[in-house]
Parts: structure tokens; sequence; C-alpha cells
């Protein structure tokens, strides 16, 4: 069946990449609509978006735009009016697609859009800047499909041809193949990562067994921002998480933050929520020249060249406690907070690099003297990844789903 | 027509995955080849290609390496066997296109692969790396299509699934659209930036006026290292060169390197240069705090506020004309160097803030003194982007051409 494609980029810069797209996703027998994000230059075809449409949509008159020459403010004009277009195009199932072309102006304007997309709606960016300032704030969290162009896009040219000819066949492949249908499992979410895996392992298949599905991210601050997303936008039974380390990482000046909005959405929606304090002995870094200053006369352990992390202290987890404790109190659903006596991590365990009961005890306490005492907080005689701990986990999940 | 995909990961974590991407793709009608990457744990189905045979083309035996428990060591050995073999499908057209999936190992394994599949061959990475470190260690200068997977690859789950299936139309799409035929017009490869636009279009459009076609890469070290991987692959009339702050870059710790052997591959293959030191007055950061200690007191431009240029000093210029004399100097193939005199960038001109005469002497009288005598070097009394020093430029192509 014919479906519809968003074609966005500035047509006067990009008109004869975004030309030669169409006519190929039309001779996939498809159909397309153009969205002309550019400001300046005349256009070099005609939109079916126009350029004015879109700065109106984002508030504003493009001739004033124009005008001004504030090229910030004209570009976050034009990315709100297309984010606007392109999501209410989505709501009204007139596209099933999104593949849109950019040099840094282009990309930037699309960004918003891109970010806002539902999760498997397929969405595609040729950006030339995503390999130099990384795909992050271009995508977020959300399953873009990137493709680095390689050369300049500036004019067809026997490899942009065979490019964007890909990215032609690409995005038509993906709004062609059918999505398989959604089992109606009643669906947990949990966030883990490989300090705790064990635990969240034997959680995910504990849930499974109960006839639960489990979704699982990953806290490298990406995994947190895409959970947060997740359970903003879906139906979610309960949320589980095992790893806090993205919180301390936003506090910390960390590189896996997640932005200051973790640990909010469940609570906003009411989601019924188990909170391990896992990962809470470490701040993650990238390679060993990441690390700053201040850090480097702490414990530090290298996982591997590409993930330092950096024992958190007796202050900072004070801070950590009073933080998370602060955020569970804003929730509006049932929160059960649990505490593994004896680690938190694989490396924060009797014997391994990490164990320091004076530090993890700032943070127990900086939880116990500021959560709401409507949370139950249940310290359990164990080390986070033993199998008795995972058990408590899954039995507080079942009790509280129970009572809310 | 159908065609052959080759299916890449580690059986034994993402077998699931791998065998759910397989039943999709088969039910476009293509056909699959499935390579185990795997090297612990025990596969989750059949590989085509078995982790012992890609060990073996790496020069290992898969017990040896399961044993010795060297991890990083055994992935060298599984990448380098799995570049191999894939490379010779490919030669032999055994395969049209690559999807790999990967964690942190799988990813690692692959990306040799995927840096030295051919330009516009169809290849997919699904990644949950690429978001954390950057795509660049994955994918190199290569079109490779990066698909964030947003949630863990650990099962198949409602995210997963609708994600995986995007991949999947995508590689099948990309394997179905036909390429269109290329002219055969001489091809001329040339490097640019923002900074010398003006001179770089202008000679781009007294190529093509000629019946070149011309390839241009930005020089922001991704840039670079693609058009000295495309030099070295395809047949190439000539190279312009009018940026060399990648050169710059790698000498003095930039973030826009291409590696130590930018400006070698025409050379070896005794392709004409024109090389101008267009953007010699800058070494390239990202945000203004990735720029080192070191040149806090330099001149610093911020040209956005992921883009924040230093200017070279007199010592810096010696030695980026030293180096880059060096380099010329073991062409095989004919030289000309052109010297603008009244400025190497937008920035580097009188009234502009990176002026600087002095340095830019200190590179002209470096290159006099380290080129051999056989290089001509021209003295131009314009600015790079005024329109009669594209004539030159072009002039020199011209005359070089016909010379060799």
């Amino acid at each position: 069946m014919a479906k519809t494609v968003a074609l966005v980029g500035t047509l006067d810069t990009k008109g004869e990449e975004i030309d030669f797209l169409r006519s190929l996703i039309l001779a996939r027998g498809h159909r397309v609509i153009i969205a002309d994000t550019g400001i300046l230059g005349k256009p070099h075809l005609k939109a079916d978006i126009s350029r004015r449409e879109i700065a109106r949509a984002g508030g504003a008159d493009i001739d004033i735009l124009k005008e001004k020459g504030d090229e910030a403010f004209a570009q976050s004009i034009m990315a709100a009016g297309l984010k606007e277009i392109i999501l209410s195009l989505v709501e009204s199932k007139k596209i099933q697609g999104l593949l849109a072309i950019g040099g840094g102006q282009g990309s930037i304007i699309v960004a918003p859009t891109l970010k806002s997309l539902p999760f498997g709606f397929p969405k595609l960016l040729v950006s030339t800047k995503v390999t130099q300032a990384g795909a992050r704030p271009f995508v977020g969290s959300k399953d873009v499909l990137i493709l680095p162009p390689v050369a300049d896009l500036a004019g067809i040219n026997r490899l942009t041809r065979t490019i964007l000819t890909n990215a032609a066949g690409a995005i038509s492949g993906m709004v062609e193949i059918e999505q398989p249908e959604i089992e109606d499992k009643p669906l947990v979410v949990m966030s883990m990562n490989g300090t705790v895996t064990d635990c969240g392992l034997a959680v995910k298949a504990m849930l499974e067994k109960k006839g639960y599905e489990v979704l699982v991210f990953h806290t490298i601050g990406t995994g947190g921002e895409a959970l947060e997303e997740y359970v903003k936008s879906n139906e979610v039974v309960g949320v589980i998480e095992l790893g806090v380390n993205e919180i301390t990482n936003e506090l910390m000046g960390g590189l896996a933050s997640s932005g200051p909005d973790r640990l909010t959405a469940a609570g906003k929606r009411g989601v019924p929520q188990i909170v391990v304090p896992g990962s809470a002995d470490f701040i993650n870094f990238l390679g060993p020249e990441t690390v700053p200053p201040r850090y480097k006369r702490r414990k530090i352990h290298s996982h591997n060249p590409q993930a330092t992390l950096v024992r958190t202290n007796v202050r900072e987890n004070r801070i950590l406690g009073k933080t998370i404790a602060d955020k569970l109190n804003q929730a509006r659903g049932p929160v059960v907070v649990l505490w593994p006596s004896k680690g938190l991590s694989t490396l924060d365990r009797k014997g391994r690099p990490f164990w320091d009961p004076e530090a993890d005890m700032a943070l127990l306490k900086a939880l116990k003297r500021h959560l709401d005492p409507r949370i139950p907080l249940i310290e359990s005689d164990a080390y986070i990844n033993e199998p008795e701990f995972a058990q408590a986990v899954f039995m507080a999940f079942e009790k509280i789903g129970k009572e809310s």
C-alpha cells in the first residue's frame, strides 16, 4: 500500500537533493509531502508546506525573520513551527515516515521534530553534522536512523547520488514493512546497567514468568532520557529503577546525565515505582582524559577505554539522597525504596574497588531524612546482585501493584 | 530481484534479535547470511559463518580465545576475521547489504568491517553504543546508517520489536532500490570549509562548466578522512585542497583531525594536486569548554556554539608548513602550491579577527624552505575568497592536468 513520506530540508541550499529524493520515493509508489525549512535563499522547488506556513506555525512572519537577520532566533521559530505541523500530520495519520536532510542549519531546525516523533515512527536524518558534533543534539533519545553523507550535500554527484538513493531506499523500506502485532501484556519499565545486571535479569525473569513484558533501559544518559520519554507517552503498569547514576551524573557534571527530569515521569503519571539506589557509587566518564581535574585524586575505575568511573563521596551522596527523595516525594503514585545494605553495584561490595560503607551510609541517611514518611524504605541485608535482593524487589513490586 | 543481506551479531547475547531480523528479511523475499561474532556463550541459533570460521580467518582458534579470556585480544581477532570474510563476500558479489547489531562487544568487532565497506554499499548498524561514545569509533568516515535502539537489546519486546522491524525495513529498502547510472565525467575531488566557501564554489562552477564532476569534502576531520579514503579507491583526475586545517588539528591537538595520513592518498596514486594552504589560520574546537588551557590566551573566534576556532601562531605555522611540504614532497604525481597573499580564510583578512601577516608569513617561509624545488609555489596577490584567486586555482588545475 502506498504510504506518505514527509521530506524536510532547506529548499534554497538543499533543493536539488530534496527533488532527487522525491523522485526516488515517488518511483517506489509512495507519496511525498515536502516541507521547506529554508529562510534566506530562493527555494529551488515548490514546497507542499512552505517556509511561510512553517514560520507562521512557529509564531512569526517569514519576511520579518529574513529582515531581522537573527539566525538563531529564526531557526528556533522554524524549528517550533515545523514540529507543530509535522506532529499534527502524524497525529492525523497523514504521514507514515519522515526523511530530513541538513547541513548545520537544516539539522538544527529539524532536531526538535525528530526528538518529538513517537518511538517506532520511521524517521531518518541525513546530516553532515552528526559525526562531528555527535548525534545526541539532533536525535535526543529517539530511534532516529542517522546517515552521515560523507561528502558535502552541495549538489548531486556520483557519491551524494548513491548515498541519497540509499536514504530513499531505507525510508521506503521502513514505511513499507509491516509492524508486527503487539501482544497485550502488562508492561514494566526497568532501568539497569552493567554493574547491576544480575539483579536486573533476575527480576526481569520473575516478572516475565508472571506474564509481564519488561522494557530495559541502560542508565548511560540517553537510556534514562528514553525511559522518561517512554513512560510519559505509553501505558506502563510499573517502573523499577535499579540504577540512579544518571541523577548523580546530572548533579556532579558526569557524562551520563539524563537532564534534570530523570525520575519524574512515573511520579507525574501516578505509575507505581520501586526505586533501588543501585550504582549510586559512581559518576560516569568516557576515556580517562574526560575526568575533570577535581576528581583526579578519587578512586577511579577504568571499565573499558570509553568508560571511566569515579567513586562518589559522602558529600555527594548526601546531595544525591536528598535529590532522589525530593523527586520521589512529588510522586502521585505509590513508591517503595529498597536498600541493599551490602553494596550498590558490582564495584561497591566488600573487597571490590568502590566499597565504601561510609559513603553509602551517607546516602541512606539522606534518603531517610528527606523521604516523605508515606514512602516505605525497606533495608535488605543483601548485596544488590544477590538472588535474595532480586526476590525482595520482585515481592515489593507485586505488593505495590496490588495496593495501587 | 532477491538480494542477499549479511546479518552480523553475537549469537549468544543477540541471537533472538538476529533470528527475528532474519525472519523479516526473508519475508521480504531476500536471502540472509548470518555471521556469528560471539565468543563465550552458546549460540542461540546456527550461523552460516560460524565464530570458528571467523576466528580462523582472524588467525586464531576460537577455543583458545575462549580459554585465554583476554577480551580485547579476542575482539581484535574476531574483528579482523570478520572483515576479511565480509570483504571477500562483497568482492565476489555474494552479499548486497550488511545489517549489524551490537552492544559494546558486537559494535567493536564489526567496526573495522563497517569502516572498510565501499561507499554506497548498503550498511546499517543498530548499536546501543553510538549515542554515548559517538558514532565515529564505529563507522569512521563511512556512509553507515546508524540506528540507536533506545532500549537495551536484551530480548524481543514491544519496543525492540518495532525498532528492529524498522532496521529490517531499512536494509531491505536499501538493497532493493536501484542505484542510478553514473555518468562518466572526469572526477575532481575538493576539500573546503565555511571559511573558504566562495573560493570553493567558484572553482567548482568553473570545473563543472568544463565538464568535470566535483566531489566536495568538508574539512572537519571526518571529511578529510573520507577524502583520503575516496581518492585511494576511486578514479580521480585531480585533487584540489582548499583547507589544510585538518593537518593543523592533527599536529596541535585540535578536534578536527583526520589522522596522520591526510594529504597522502593523491600523492601515493600520482593524482595531480593543487594545494592551497587555506584555513591555516585556525585550529578547530567544539564548544568553548573544549579549548585546552594552553590556548585560552590566544585569539579565539566563536563561530557557533559547537565551533570555536583558535588562531595559529608563528611557531605552529612553521611546523605546519614543514609538515605539508614533507607530505607533498613524497607525491608521485604533479603538485602545485598556490598562496593567497592577502589572507587564508574569511577570518584571516585585513580587518578580520584572525588577520596576522606574521603568522601567515611563517607558513609561507616554511613552505618555501621545505618544498622540493620541483613543486612550484605560486604567490597570488589576492585574498583566498576573491574571484581572481579562484581563477588562478582553476588555471593551475588546467595546466597541471595537461602536463600530467
